[in-house]
């Protein structure tokens, strides 16, 4: 069963078509105001979580007549609203995969916690399983060991990110190649490009790898 | 002398009334496509650094034209673009301080390495002296150390994010105290406020600590 969740980040940085994509997911998570965002969108939530104290009553009214699955979250809390998501997706729906939407663009300690969530001891086992996506970028987590890394047609650009210590990571069969590198530090190398269109292999001994595709937007667009 | 840089991330992300907040500086650096959205503004950079690569041949004759400092930089290089301007400004013009706009927004590479490139020894050392500000936050860097941290009025919010290792982290006087933490990871501790509008104590022995002021905006301003 694959998933998709909207959290509640500005739609200036939703991906384009979002309303087809999140269409063609078997399983939609609201996440506090995401919730109301996939209704305007005329997308019923499976699941809607948060505190909701960004919506209106009536809005919550609304959510809460339609959505068979709210988690009420505490704001005082252990988890951020979108962890809660993330374990309801991942350990009581079991969902195969889970691509998150609305991430960006507006509060930056909100974009740093939701990338950082996924170096929860219990929830960095899922990691492979989430891909986070917004208008130019495309990030997906990798596990120590030996990783294939497809090219994907829309993005020009990947960057590698440790995020924490890492030990000899390696690099091969790009733009730009690495042997075992080592480092204490988080340490990003962006900007690489795939060679004739071709996988690359990225391994690793230890460490927590986020892979971001990216691409650059047409200016004129960019405003 | 203070100054503002301008790099190339998307208008929606820039905060309210920029063009006017610029022309309160001293020295503006444009990097690559910023150097044009500054003249696009009407403001004339003073530095220019970048590969320029993003712009057409006539718009960067134009900025060759009327900016005399122009730094080129090689496509394939040690130093990002925002690395040399931060150079430039620190080692050269010897700034006071450095505000930096138009670095959220885009693509999440290019943020993330503008975040981590205070990591680095000999620039860290400066890094009090940073801020990157956009349309729903401003960053700044601390040292270890007692540091007192003022409240904004503009921010209901502040974060502390532990980019490296940690130790002994305390919060005094805030919402949310904390006492003596330790990390080996990246950590962050979000959404914590002010009491009554009162500055409050950041210490720390060891690591390098970002805090991001933020807020909300309005979700019908949010499209």
């Amino acid at each position: 069963m694959k998933a998709a969740a909207l959290l509640g980040g500005p739609k200036a940085n939703w991906p384009q078509n979002l309303k087809e994509k999140l269409a063609s997911y078997d399983l939609k998570f609201g996440v506090d105001r995401g919730s109301l965002l996939l209704s305007e969108l005329g997308i019923k939530p499976d699941v809607a979580v948060g505190d909701f104290d960004s919506l209106r009553s009536a809005e919550l009214a609304q959510i809460e007549k339609v959505v068979s699955d709210i988690r009420y979250s505490n704001p005082i809390k252990d988890f951020t609203d979108t962890e809660l998501m993330l374990r309801a997706a991942l350990l009581d729906y079991n969902v195969s995969s889970l691509a998150i939407y609305g991430f960006s663009g507006g509060r930056i300690d909100h974009f740093l916690s939701n990338m950082l969530m996924l170096l929860d001891k219990q929830v960095s086992t899922w990691a492979s399983k989430v891909k986070l996506i917004d208008r130019q970028n495309l990030i997906t987590y990798l596990l120590p060991g030996k990783n294939t890394l497809q090219p994907l047609r829309e993005y020009q650009y990947f960057a590698v990110y440790c995020l924490t210590k890492t030990k000899k990571l390696s690099i091969k069969g790009a733009r730009y190649d690495l042997q075992d590198y080592s480092t204490e530090k988080p340490r990003i190398f962006a900007s690489n490009e795939f060679k004739n269109n071709s996988p690359c292999q990225i391994s690793f001994k230890q460490g927590q790898v986020m892979i971001i595709y990216s691409k650059d937007i047409d200016r004129y667009l960019n405003a």
